[in-house]
């Protein structure tokens, strides 16, 4: 088990793995153009099986060698989640999972330090805008119900049910084409922008907030 | 009296206000849809109204309790005044109130610390921004002015009073699709550019001392 | 001349201009109501006339008292400006000149002094930018040029002379719309993404570093 | 050729090329206009001429002055780069070089030294944001061939190829008309915005990252 969990964390073979992946992302991406499949499907099919196998022998080491401290390590978890996935059969409504197959390719992430270093970092960040998470959460439910109330049934498209207010509060949020959702909506009841333009104000304000506060923390950091 | 005041800010109480408040959450997001009324609809309002008179008790509890801070405090009167809405009746031209019933959700914020934080920590960086709001306000009235009598007579629905152009001065600033209003003015008037081109850098300029400004004494603070 | 000097300073007198220009500010947005207008419109115009001799007055007041020092100060001849362009005929191809009027609104910001404090702030970080203005229009006129070159026969609205060219780059600066203009082009040049994907990156990222200095200059002030 | 080192770099022939360059940049904007080229054609395309000729001529001198060390330098080789296109004969696939000569105009940047400056400061941020950069291809290329799975064969145009996803995908991040994108692709899936919101907000989050990291590197310096 020493043995193995040495020889799991050498250089070489980790280099080998980075190879690998980088090898499958190529296919991965070969596989998109029908002309390629065309002509290649067959190999590349049989390359892309070949390179599951090679995964599962790696995960199936790495479990070996570290056991319990594997699955303690969210890293660990994530590679088991991306290699899992391409053994599901993805047939019928699973059929989606076959275009997931190529999350695999993000477990370069753990595997090449600096990208490691950098989306730690970023991980990092998250805890400290929970309470700003949460509160943008609770404005978009207020507005959505609110907007789902008042221009449901005006404007069914953008804010007849719950989901779809939520999903126009949130273009109105990245103030992508608000005008044309505000406008109509104006058009229904003219005081309409007394609702709108304080919401778009103010979560773009809180979004603000969130980035000051990212901001902030890495230069304390 | 001070045994009341012990009793509403006990953790306990305060925990089954937010769990009160968090169940009416539900109920009222389960309200904008059609379906869902059809069937629990008389469940559902039974269960609010019983809420509304929960929350005005517990209202009338720390107004008991407290007396004069309750309304010195403006967090007291944001829960006043969206419990308050809940009892105007919402008919006829005050039907728009049903929908403003939702506010009352907001109140989580003066009840869980953490969100309380982070809007008081908002809220106080307001005052620092008053000159450029000011400043911003000047700007907006000026322009819009003049943008009304520029182009009020060739594009009546963008300029033809002073709310339309504070309206489209607002989404150019936001730069929603601004291409598309500054390009039929100069085609009414070849140099329209020379007006709307410096507005828009000197307002998002504006906007931008506003981010740097709340940053800064973010930083600083 | 001292004392008309201290005179025009006194607070009793700045507080006067204050609110004559206030006064003079909801005329010029009365004005622009037709019905308004129809009511009103000789009681404006007078109230109109009558402010614009009371401005002029308080500027003469104003060079008698400071003489050469009123033409040093860039403030006082923003005033003088704008109170000037009030009394140019207003006729013919000057038309225009008219909306400007409402431009002395702005002696607001030279006159209240958290506003020409805010100013001033901006106007000091203009210098600091200078380097990276000339940049961006040295980049500018570069893609302008290869933009007019490239695609001004295919895509005349956009880029049939250099200054569509520069009106379209902007644009594509500010992110609006831009996949509609870079699409048609690679209708016409498939490579054409290789042309305008740098220049959005290339110019968001110098409008960026704009930000970041004005940010760090506030910060080390 | 310590002699003709001397020259090259004293401050009045740095002076005549710079004059010499805007020269040239006005003769490249005039060429833009076909009505200028229809009466100064000839006069432009000789003076043109003349120019390349005077800066092929200072580049051999500055070769001849200093050999390897000019080839070392990278502004020299962008120099050779900017001047070397001209001298290609811009026919047939090639006449897209002809739009290319503007670039000379950037040659500015290496002889103004506060550009200069500006240039190698942002440059030096770069190696900085590498890793970021990576981890922004790796997002992208996952998610292009995701999309081109999922999304290729309902929405040809958007998601058809790897490339046009790659384009999409950018567009998407750039929050351009993305409601647009992301709505047909919910008609066809309705789930589809678990795929493109999610991407919208790590993209966009990992692009702030990226002006976090410049800001705070710029800060710290
Ligand atoms: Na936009
Ligand atoms: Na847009």
């Amino acid at each position: 088990r020493g043995r193995s969990a040495r020889f799991v964390t050498a250089a070489p073979f980790q280099r080998a793995v980075i190879g690998l992946i980088l090898l499958n992302a190529v296919t991965l991406g070969l596989e998109t153009s029908a002309s390629v499949m065309a002509t290649w499907g067959g190999a590349l099919t049989a390359l892309d099986t070949a390179l599951l196998w090679l995964f599962t022998a790696e995960l199936a080491l790495r479990i070996y060698a570290f056991r319990g401290r594997f699955f303690r390590d969210p890293w660990g978890l994530f590679d088991l989640a991306v290699v899992g996935i391409a053994w599901v059969p993805a047939t019928g409504a699973l059929s989606v999972l076959r275009a997931l197959r190529v999350l695999r390719v993000l477990r370069l992430v753990s595997l090449v330090p600096s990208l490691r270093t950098v989306v730690e970092a970023m991980l990092a960040a998250l805890p400290g805008m929970g309470s700003i998470l949460l509160l943008m959460a609770l404005l978009f439910y207020v507005f959505a119900v609110m907007a789902t109330k008042l221009y449901g049934e005006a404007m069914p498209e953008r804010f007849g049910a719950l989901g779809a207010s939520f999903f126009t509060m949130f273009q109105l949020m990245t103030l992508d084409d608000w005008a044309n959702i505000v406008k109509p909506a104006m058009e229904h009841q003219p005081l309409a922008w007394m609702f709108f333009l304080p919401f778009i104000v103010v979560s773009t304000f809180v979004v603000l907030n969130l980035f000051i506060g990212v901001i902030v923390e890495s230069i304390q950091a």
